[in-house]
């Protein structure tokens, strides 16, 4: 049996339910899942017949919410799609929770779109940790050529330092091995890169980050049987000789692991979120409003999203 | 007449006389450049010899200091090493203000030297800005893919965002056009990354550094005539259809900069410190003591410092 894979379409008004569609229709998505919208079936149909895509069949689509399809804009930021694209995530996290579906893909939404509904989360994370009662998530973004997670992600540079401790640094490198194991093919160890330039440079440069919190969870990750590497100077990590080594590195901050992430992956990424008690991947770009409903929208990320849930889903690594 | 560059040999007991050394033989150097090694002639002969390559001709060599080359132990960090390597820095900084020389390319020196020989800087930068009086200077690094300079250094990540002022940004994006134009065949759009993950995303990460610092500085270059954009989000800045737009992108801290630019240029690329009142290129590696006099060191970052030592310094450019 295939993996059931949820994809909750995400914003109504953004190109989610249109990559939502093409899913149904993709053959290497068919070839390896059995795809399941999670949505509003008026609206797939009114995004069906203004991207000329074929309708979603009746058993492919779980209905969620009650959003009123005909009154949704494209490109327009509204509490309606904010509280519709809620609604899917909700139920879709439901029944991955209940075992009705193996896993889930999501597509984008819109963050100001959430806030309008009275959504208290600024995103997919945010709510997934708050549905699944996981305090301890961490992103990581998968490609071929890289794989990376983050110790911390969407906070300012000045707050960053104060959220570096060993506990932190330890739980995401745990969550990442365990991660590496599940996506297969990719070489065991572990690098774990400094904060500080030069990893620090003994102390030269910081405030003892890399002695204080890093190295020690480094040592206590290698305690624990889990082939790890770093503090790694930062600049040398990310090398083509140097980044081959590793299935996957551990970044301190949101921009040490997103720059080269989107030089190397820039559309073909996936976000996944480790630390929940299901499996959730997602497309790495936002809804582009530009040019939702338009029968443009390039669905390479999503089919990664898709695949990348059903394989982690599916593999028998614990 | 081909511009004279000053090669200063760099600690003694590293790669960088040998690094000198291949310069003087080197086609792409000679057909652009006369250059003239900074060093000890004893010392050059001793390594030539080593390493199998031609003795360096009287004419092209400047007695530097009063090393004591027979002692030299290659790969030892030594006192003496130290005090020869910042002899040949001050040297040439000498006859490049005096006009004896066009410019400077720099061989490597080794930080451990340099302490324990009672220099009071811990790198090329700062000697050259103590050296020629110039407070304001930044660090720039220049390949053919990218180019980046740097807002701040070799400092801790805890201590960036209090460093980033309006006026220093502003200094470094004017030290950048001037370069950028100096270079010759790059656009002349100037790209600013922001300090925090998307840029702030409008204040919604990070403590407003964005739109108190960067933000004006941006709006100052370009009423002053640069053409500058920003602040980028750090993490869409450095992708192939972006960073093509840029001469140059000027970062906020090392590794945003240092991340980016080592995956795209990891042995050809050429440190540049904007500021001086002279122009000084240098190798983007170390000292190298584990292969030194060994004959096996690789001269392309070399050959490229030498090169854009050159350009920039004949360019018409104020």
């Amino acid at each position: 049996m295939p993996p059931r894979v949820a994809l909750t379409m995400g914003d109504p008004a953004g190109i989610g339910p249109e990559l939502c569609l093409r899913m149904l229709v993709d053959p290497a998505v068919l070839a390896e899942t059995t795809p399941l919208i999670y949505g509003s079936r008026a609206l797939l149909e009114r995004v069906a017949r203004a991207c000329g895509l074929p309708s979603a069949p009746e058993s492919s689509v779980v209905e969620c919410g009650s959003l009123d399809a005909a009154s949704v804009v494209p490109g327009m930021v509204d509490a309606a799609c904010g509280q519709a694209a809620y609604e899917c995530i909700r139920r879709a996290v439901e029944d991955a929770m209940a075992g009705q579906v193996t896993c889930i893909a999501t597509a984008p939404v819109n963050k100001e779109a959430l806030h309008r509904a009275g959504i208290p989360h600024p995103g997919h994370t945010e709510i997934l940790a708050a549905l699944t009662g996981s305090p301890g998530v961490c992103m990581m973004l998968a490609s071929d050529p890289l794989v990376v997670t983050m110790a911390t992600t969407h906070i300012g540079l000045a707050d960053v330092p104060g959220r570096i401790s060993t506990e932190r640094v330890l739980g995401v490198i745990r969550l990442t091995a365990t991660a590496v194991r599940r996506l297969g093919g990719r070489p065991p160890k572990i690098g774990v890169c400094g904060l500080n330039p030069h990893a620090g440079e003994h102390g030269l440069f910081g405030r003892g980050e890399e002695e204080t919190s890093i190295a020690p969870a480094i040592a206590a990750a290698r305690e624990q049987g889990i082939d790890t590497e770093g503090p790694i100077p930062p600049d040398t990590a990310f090398v083509p000789a140097r980044r081959r080594n590793y299935g996957a590195i551990v970044c301190m901050y949101h921009d040490q692991g997103h720059i080269p992430f989107k030089m190397l992956a820039f559309d073909t990424g996936v976000n996944v979120t480790l630390g929940l008690p299901i499996v959730r991947a997602s497309v790495d770009h936002g809804t582009a409003f530009d040019i939702a409903w338009k029968g443009v929208a390039a669905a390479t990320s999503m089919r990664q999203a898709v695949l990348y849930a059903a394989r982690m889903a599916s593999s028998e690594v614990e």
